[in-house]
């Protein structure tokens, strides 16, 4: 395609969408009118299934729950009275808090202000809220935000020592729907012992976000936390942000979320529009199956050409991937779903691995997002004429030219700046991209079967652990590895023992191995 | 394969070195006997060419240079006495050079020490520095590191407001091999202002790790700069965090150099092994050989279960991408190669993308990094007789076994602790790595054509920039974009001058677009 007939393509498809000024450009797919005709029966019926699950229809059948997200932002959609009702107090009460929290009103026992928060959650409970305090938190925030997202002792170690001079200022967040999630669990019983440590009464400091009447509410309840917003079960981890799970921590770094509920709600009205070539999210969905054929074969390579923009790709991989990737239809067919997504930000990206997009593997699509707005104040010249925000408008035009000659596709979004009612709008933006296209594909997009797995699996191991430790703890003598399996009653998991006894080893938890490390069989164990 | 046969089979191909206290475990990865026979002729060869590029044969023919990072770690190797003596001279200066500016005999004018460091430089001279203070950086540095790898103006914003108030003791590192390349040279010049707007001499602040005469080596001795180290043009941007570039801003964190200089060390003694049961980065290339058919099928999935090992992945992105993602083969044939890496941590990521990895697209291997020891001290009890390290253990072992159920092969990387010894050691184990399997798949890793590409383009954009603005400034009237165009003398870039002007236009940079934004067709455009 020459070089004309290639602005008209860019023009007939550019969206544009004036309220926010968001622009996308699929002109770079190279899908044919044949193609986007061939997906219209299939779009009429995302369009119609959308416009249910917005009703309130149970659109996750698995779970017998429904899909609430886009009322968070427009409470009036909600099926109920009383579920709008409580959608616009919880925001209400997190607002006000926020502003106690920031005012000093509420303060610790031993300090004006609190300083810094640390948020404990994991999955849907921490990547929106760190992918929107590296986007939107100001240079100088009121409170100062981080996060424990894992099961990693040295990881907390971190935080804690690093927190260690203002424990007394700093307030947690506890964020999990059940309280039971094992890494959030872990990490508010490590960071209460710490508080203990030095004489400070967690429950001044603690704050949970969780449902309603579950273990971990019933717990700050009793302990007199700080306070408690409500975690709802027809929202999702990954569409939570917007949530109180989002919204708090947001609110507390003084970002703006009313706007960013606003930049969603905007977004949400122009992706309910029943026509894919004026819906932005239609447009993407579209994108998205042509590139993959409707079976993820290519991976989407996600490039912000702005540093605040970092984490929107890892937001982005839960969202897209524990989606879409799925082992079975609505129908029960076996089909391996799902879209793998990476990406970090460009030009950055372009030195380390867009050497291996431009020429290598031809096994993604790109997604460039552009932002308009280079910095707030003026820039000073690089060279005549020329500012460093040049460079990178010229990097992201670069790159998506070489990417095209070299039959590399790719959309561009362009944003006007990044700021709360923009990335409310971007977030929006792809949740309903994700919906529609697991309609297009015939999928729910709304639970996570395989997580199952490897949690019970670990819990397995667990357990295994504490009856390989109680036949240690009775033996005096010596064991080969099989016969501790033997006598754990796990003659068959002699491998995962070793892991187990390993590990204790290397950590002197009471176990001692003797022998040639090189050769596990010949491994003997005791207790120490 | 039954669980026993599986412990077998785990025994069989188990690869432990002593030294190191490191495990490769490649037992989940489903090829046979059959298939590793078949690669042993390709491994002949692979391990004969290993052997003469480190006898300094030109193993990058395109750039008719030598491919030297096995030297940085031993010196003796090094194919004259002069580079010996060079390389061991240099570490013994950054080392000096550390130890003044740690105790302040080293100190900026109005301070008695130095608490900052920014650190300028992208690709190479970002990602393994950045990977390496992520891992490995004491939790109070004696100075604290901050990097500007991107031409984005709002990121230089940031880390230059952040640091306002203590630029006057902060260190500036400029990485960049010439000097020329933009993104350091942008932040550079930007930074440069910064301190002039302080009033402070940018030359007492400055550090300059470049090639020996290059543009920026001569600037920063007519400037009079605070030291000068050397990058070298026989050790790539990939490869370089062992040479000045990794060690000047590892050894100003406190961070021990030459244990990771061991590591390293220790590690390509181990991959010099002639035998691919007995080389782990052969093992390591194996496995990718037969994930990917040769032909990089599948995505390597990289998940460390520790938080200090974040960055790996993006480390590998870089080293595993530029290297091998090549158009053409060492016979000129077409191959696109490559294989694409992501992956962040776990057990964090389980609950981002896990559900697609064990049900969805089965277009992936994973590794999982296992660290032995959880923490310094003893951990405290989440259960009775059960640590967070525990769990995180167990759910290594869950995601690896409920992966292998479903048919997802998985490697396995144990280490003993995160220390700069194993640091060390895992990038030069895939270092080895992918220098074997570029062997193996007959391509050269050493270059980077593709990326030439894109910066081209982008030149070619802001020369079309230039000359937009020049017929804006001659015009009194407005005109629209094809005239522009045609007057640019570029009617056929219509597109790229439109991207160009709502740039420029976002940016106030005295272009104003007038018309309906969603048609870009009928913007008028003046200079304002």
């Amino acid at each position: 395609m020459d070089a004309r007939a290639l602005w008209q393509r860019y023009q007939n498809w550019l969206y544009f969408h004036e309220g926010l000024g968001l622009y996308l450009d699929v002109s770079r797919m190279r899908f044919d009118d044949t193609f986007v005709e061939s997906l219209r029966p299939k779009f009429d019926k995302a369009f119609a299934d959308m416009a249910e699950l917005e009703k309130g229809a149970i659109a996750n059948p698995d779970e017998n729950r429904m899909v609430g997200h886009y009322w968070l932002r427009n409470p009036d959609l909600a099926p109920t009275p009383e579920l709008t009702q409580e959608i616009v107090q919880t925001l209400e009460q997190i607002e006000a808090f926020a502003d106690k929290v920031q005012t000093g009103a509420i303060h610790p026992p031993r300090a004006s202000r609190f300083t810094d928060i640390i948020s404990i959650g994991i999955g849907g409970s921490a990547l929106g809220p760190q992918f929107v305090a590296e986007a939107l938190s100001p240079d100088f925030p009121p409170l100062k935000i981080h996060f424990i997202d894992n099961s990693d002792p040295a990881g907390i170690d971190r935080i804690l020592t690093h927190l260690r001079n203002s424990l007394s200022s700093t307030l947690v967040l506890v964020i999990s729907k059940s309280g039971g999630t094992p890494e959030p669990r872990n990490g508010m019983i490590e960071v209460k012992k710490a508080y203990a440590g030095q004489n400070l009464e967690f429950a001044h400091y603690a704050v949970a976000i969780t449902s309603v009447d579950s273990y971990l509410d019933k717990l700050a309840q009793t302990e007199g936390w700080l306070a408690r917003f409500p975690m709802y079960d027809w929202v999702g981890g990954r569409t939570s942000e917007m949530s109180a799970v989002g919204l708090v921590p947001a609110a507390l770094q003084g970002i703006d979320v009313r706007a960013m509920l606003e930049g969603a709600k905007e977004m949400d009205d122009a992706t309910r529009v029943a026509d894919v070539k004026n819906n932005p999210a239609a447009l993407l969905a579209l994108s998205w199956y042509f590139a993959g054929n409707g079976k993820g074969e290519k991976d989407m390579v996600v490039l912000p050409y702005k540093d605040s923009l970092l984490l929107f790709s890892r937001y982005l991989q839960q969202l897209v991937m524990e989606s879409l990737g799925k082992e079975k239809d609505l129908d029960g067919k076996t089909v391996y779903q799902g879209i793998a997504v990476y990406g970090n930000k460009g030009s950055t990206d372009q030195h380390a691995y867009v050497q291996q997009l431009r020429e290598g593997v031809p096994n993604f699509f790109a997604t460039l997002i552009e932002v308009l707005e280079d910095r707030k104040t003026p820039s000073p010249e690089i060279d005549p004429g020329v500012t460093s925000g040049d460079y990178l408008s010229g990097f992201l035009q670069g790159t998506r030219q070489a990417l095209y000659e070299n039959h590399r596709d790719s959309i561009t979004v362009t944003i006007p700046q990044v700021n709360a009612r923009t990335v409310g709008a971007l977030i929006a933006l792809y949740e309903r991209a994700v919906g529609l296209y697991a309609s297009l594909v015939n999928i729910n997009a709304y639970h996570q079967p395989g997580v199952e797995a490897g949690k019970k699996a670990a819990a397995a191991i667990l357990d295994l652990q504490k009856r390989v430790v109680e036949v240690l703890q009775k033996e005096k003598s010596e064991l080969s590895l099989a016969e501790v399996a033997e006598k754990a009653n796990a003659a068959d998991q002699i491998e995962a023992i070793y892991k187990i006894l390993r590990h204790l080893h290397a950590n002197h938890r009471g176990v001692m191995l003797h022998g040639n490390l090189a050769q596990p069989s010949s491994l003997k164990v005791s207790a120490s």
